[in-house]
């Protein structure tokens, strides 16, 4: 499907200091960019962060004042639905290096912590049906209410709370899948029709020796969605990181189908 | 019943200072002293803390180097077992100033971040009934694994983990409580023939108007247990606090039928 | 001196609730109340907390929708300045049984993690300078920044951001306190021409065998405060708590020379 | 130099279960790799990790019962001291992909956490000597203690206890060094005649476009470590990672000059 999608981002930055944005969609093999545009009003030059590779593509842009940053994009989605029962669980010696810092705990994700809970429960279903089922019990547990949560929320927090918005159901699934031995990564997407529209975070589960998208909130299908940065966890997915105070006027997203 | 106490204490303090040993059990109408004796070897005056009432004996020792602390007690236990159903859970308003602590959240138990969670599994459950299914949810939930805690976790933390010793049922029993409006608080103990023989906690929470004992380990019955002291959390009723290094050589405790 | 005190709460509750106050001043020795009162316009009858005694009046009124509490209250402090120089530490066992709690680490007052800075820091000041010490390095290494913390706040986050306001500067200050064995709780209260004008939280320190008024932040001389409830940390001292959802329209405190 | 390193673990695993051992030297320019080798008696098959690139070869073995791993490695370190004051600090926009993660927070890192902290204290130091100042600030500040910290002590507890060992050291350096916008990561390693003798963890910050060594438990000097791997706190460098229970049985390490 040819995804359409539109972010700006209205800002105040009482002091000079620098932005680190994260809006632009990774050129991959299964998510083709057509064209894409960022731009940003009332700011000095972007610069791309040297050297990026696969999902993480960034641009530094000195700021003071009030900037607008636009992003637009047309992307074509190739990407299948695929089943995660069907998916065989690596074994651990056969996680690649590029891979396995994705099997530790982080700052969000304490997987460690979630161990005997996670054995309990899902410790008997074998292969991608154990990914499966604990997106599943996160959908039937969490209650998504925005505003419930903050930037210091980790996964259990969330666990406690019972409540959350997308950064939390991704923590947890991210969480619960490291503690059985399944390496997660967070990525913030854009996706079709969201609602309410906004960025999105879903996981990337390793199974069948490849990187499987899975969003534990239910609100977007797979081939569905854009994808922009990965890492371990809200830390590395930030769709802006300000060096100095930011005040938020308005902003929007949107993904639209094309 | 009449029951036999009898708890040893083999410490080494590498400096001198100063220890509070709360072991001593409380005399109440419910729990009546026949005789009991604390002594303590190699160590300086006991001088009993002034002016406790309740529950909430307590004793300081000056220490250095090896002491060996011996409380001897015999208790009559004369409490009926109590039904929590047909109990009611008091209005706020009803609560009385010295109860009402109890109704906060502390260290140990964050009752706050557990609204949700509390609202949803056991909210539609009336009166005392509530408690006995929050205490019945613990035990099912739980493993009890010494070892797997230490005196940093909280009942958020054995929340996640679903491990931990008396100490941590204890708190994931009061924040329960606190969590759903009924106060409660921890509450040191002896009780008859524990297994692994120990010092024990339970909680007391505020039912009908008093202070009703839940073990949710299910490892005591509450007309068998002799109280110590009452307080938030563990910070409030440790047996032995010591004001410089301790080390343990050995220690034991047992609850006998006399 | 005389002391006029104003408050007014402008909330909104979108559900029907119970609604804790503690606004009112304490009667005590120290602090005369010449006339108070409380009304809470669109809100069900006030039922005071029964059986409180010293610092710790507090009310419960049933609120939905908006409503509107007034306080207003004259009262003679009559509290000669203190020299916390000359006063004497109390050995540990001479602490009461109703003070000891004190001495205890709390949520909000993690003390036994600060041991050893505190030894290193003002372990060779004797008796209340120590405490004078602490409160002084706490002025200098605190910034008074409104926005930089919230209720989760602990002490040690606020060690560690060098940031916040009076509560964080009270949990600071008894933090130090108990942590060099010193009985320390947090008081609200209302003081003279506070900038910005708002409710304060100082600290109340167990020196010379009384409670002495500490304010970590310099902003009240202790001469010119209203005490209202006494606790443990933030946790016993709010001056509203809520027991449903909570939306603040207006809020106004002044403390002025009557 | 010419290091000459042994480290042997003796452990015993009650049951089956993979074990990751991060104990091998990375050869790299300036540190050559003479001769190693590790065996591990009474294990399965030793599988390195695939595609591990510079900092971080890795060895997964299939353990049950006791089992004896042995590293042996002589190895040529040719590496300069470095003044790091007159090393710049790079614009946030000159850091490449690779090392901007290393400016981020993470688990045991709370870098966001200490800026108000660390501007005020090293603000107005410029360029490598702020660095230099950091560690000489921890050095002053810490005792080394073992025994006062544990897995779980992220860098703000090391801060508030003001004792630890080199893991925290490190923690806090790395810490300090991206709350001041400059990048760093943990390094596990080997070093000459430790005291006591150990597996060592130091710090590589950003500085003047490399990686620069800091001990800042001043134990170790950069021209005489042998580093195994890098991350971004001690989640990524744990020299042996058990996915099941492990007890040790005793270990050493030593590094002498050859």
């Amino acid at each position: 499907m040819r995804l359409k999608i539109a972010a700006t981002l209205d800002y105040y930055f009482s002091q000079a200091c620098d932005l680190l944005l994260a809006l632009e969609v990774a050129p991959l093999a299964d998510q083709k960019l057509v064209e894409d545009l960022l731009t940003v009003k009332g700011a000095g030059p972007l610069r791309p962060v040297a050297d990026a590779e696969g999902l993480g593509r960034r641009t530094w842009v000195p700021v003071e004042g009030r900037i607008e940053a636009e992003y637009r994009a047309t992307v074509d989605v190739e990407r299948a639905p695929v089943a995660l029962d069907g998916l065989e669980i690596a074994p651990l010696h056969d996680i690649p290096s590029a891979v396995l810092p994705y099997l530790w705990p982080s700052r969000y994700c304490e997987a460690d912590k979630f161990e005997s809970f996670v054995d309990k429960r899902f410790g008997e279903i074998e292969g991608g049906a154990r990914i499966a089922a604990m997106a599943e019990w996160i959908r039937g547990e969490m209650d998504y209410v925005p505003g419930t949560s903050d930037t210091n929320t980790t996964a259990a927090d969330a666990f406690v709370a019972r409540q959350g918005v997308c950064r939390d159901y991704a923590h947890l699934m991210a969480t619960f899948s490291r503690a059985a031995g399944v390496p997660a990564r967070l990525v913030s997407a854009y996706a079709l029709d969201l609602d309410p529209p906004d960025f999105h975070a879903v996981v990337e589960v390793w199974l069948g020796g490849a990187w499987r998208i899975v969003d534990a909130t239910g609100k977007a299908r797979p081939e569905t969605i854009a994808r922009i940065c990965a890492g371990r966890d809200a830390t590395d997915i930030a769709f802006m990181t300000s060096f100095g105070p930011a005040q938020m006027n308005t902003q929007s997203v949107t993904g639209d189908r094309a």
